[in-house]
């Protein structure tokens, strides 16, 4: 345990929806350091993101105690200590398997190496994209994937293959040893419980758009 | 109200996470329709993604009241019923703005078009991209936004562009008439209440997974 941290860190897993706020206070943290700030409120932590003061207190309960009462929160203190909750204190390996046009978004996202997720092999089963040179990198033979997993000691593995072949890759990937999959295949994945899978289906979140402007248009009202 | 509804339909804003789930049993209803099966549990339906048919149970009737006791779900009728609720039932014309490597990828994204979601215009401001094609159409400027919108009635948009320029844009699609923007630019957007904003921030997803593995690591079980 972190010396600087006080109170009752939490053995318990956070839920995902508390650990993605905690991302979005540390987001805000970095944001306030940079501008000089080096005392903050709950109150401007939750604010840029519509959350109110009293969640934002519950979310950072869930780790520990942080804030100190008619002073707020120390802003490098804070930063370090969610940093190291989020395990983001360090650097990740990532893996990126299927070199389409997402793959190759993703390759090029500089919101990953901000936050210390470093793609550092990439795979595609195209002989013509095989030994091509993407992002630095030489495009390997899904064949190699295993290999290339234990020798840099990759944790977490980006999915960008086509739905049909997704389980397939997901299951050498686990075999490889991969604990983490961010899946961008619209296709539900099998995994062993000890592995764990995001999925980004981006059409869900638009069905979900799509659901409130209906529901706004037909004049229904929030919190009905 | 739909004849093929039964019960209550419900006049409230079902919570993000509901619409979410239901959005995934619509994706397996039809994936059993694909298969010729014509009535479906509930179990069935949640199994895939790892949800009890209890929940799925609680998230559908939350819309109304769509099983048989002892014969379940029928499959046609409650994947008509369920794109009514999501709005998917009829097509909905995106604009994208901001053709970067995500923007292009987004274009020849299918799990948008497979859920009626249909990208009719795409606008940059970069000289060397406008009046270039893309994916059938043609770059337009910025500042031809607000007119587009208009004329597509277009009520949701994709926003690729850089975090810097990320509330300009947003502004200009608010001034326009958009009722939703799918956001991938990695900045909090401040807009009038009748908007709705999803954010895709892919980091984000990597630090929750990041999180989980690194307490997997650690030893510490779920569910504490």
């Amino acid at each position: 345990m972190s010396s600087s941290r006080n109170g009752h860190p939490n053995a318990k897993l956070a839920p995902k929806a508390v650990v993605g706020r905690v991302s979005l206070y540390l987001r805000q943290l970095e944001t306030l350091q940079l501008q000089g700030l080096d005392k903050i409120s709950s109150r401007q932590l939750g604010e840029p993101f519509g959350i109110k003061n009293a969640q934002v207190r519950k979310d950072l309960a869930f780790f520990g105690q942080f804030g100190h009462p008619g002073i707020g929160y120390h802003v490098d203190a804070l930063i370090s200590v969610l940093r190291e909750i989020l395990g983001v204190d360090k650097d990740w390996p990532l893996a990126l398997v299927g070199l389409g046009n997402l793959g190759r978004a993703l390759l090029k996202y500089r919101g990953f190496r901000s936050r210390r997720f470093h793609i550092v092999a990439i795979f595609d089963n195209d002989p013509r994209k095989i030994g091509q040179e993407f992002g630095g990198m030489i495009v390997e033979p899904i064949e190699a994937l295993r290999k290339s997993i234990a020798s840099h000691k990759t944790s977490l593995a980006l999915l960008c293959v086509p739905a049909e072949s997704a389980q397939q890759v997901a299951d050498l990937m686990v075999a490889g040893g991969i604990r983490g999959i961010l899946n961008f295949a619209p296709a539900p994945l099998s995994v062993p419980s000890h592995v764990n899978v995001a999925a980004v289906d981006l059409s869900i979140q638009l069905e979900n758009l799509a659901y409130k402007v209906q529901k706004t248009q037909e004049g229904v009202s929030y919190g009905g």
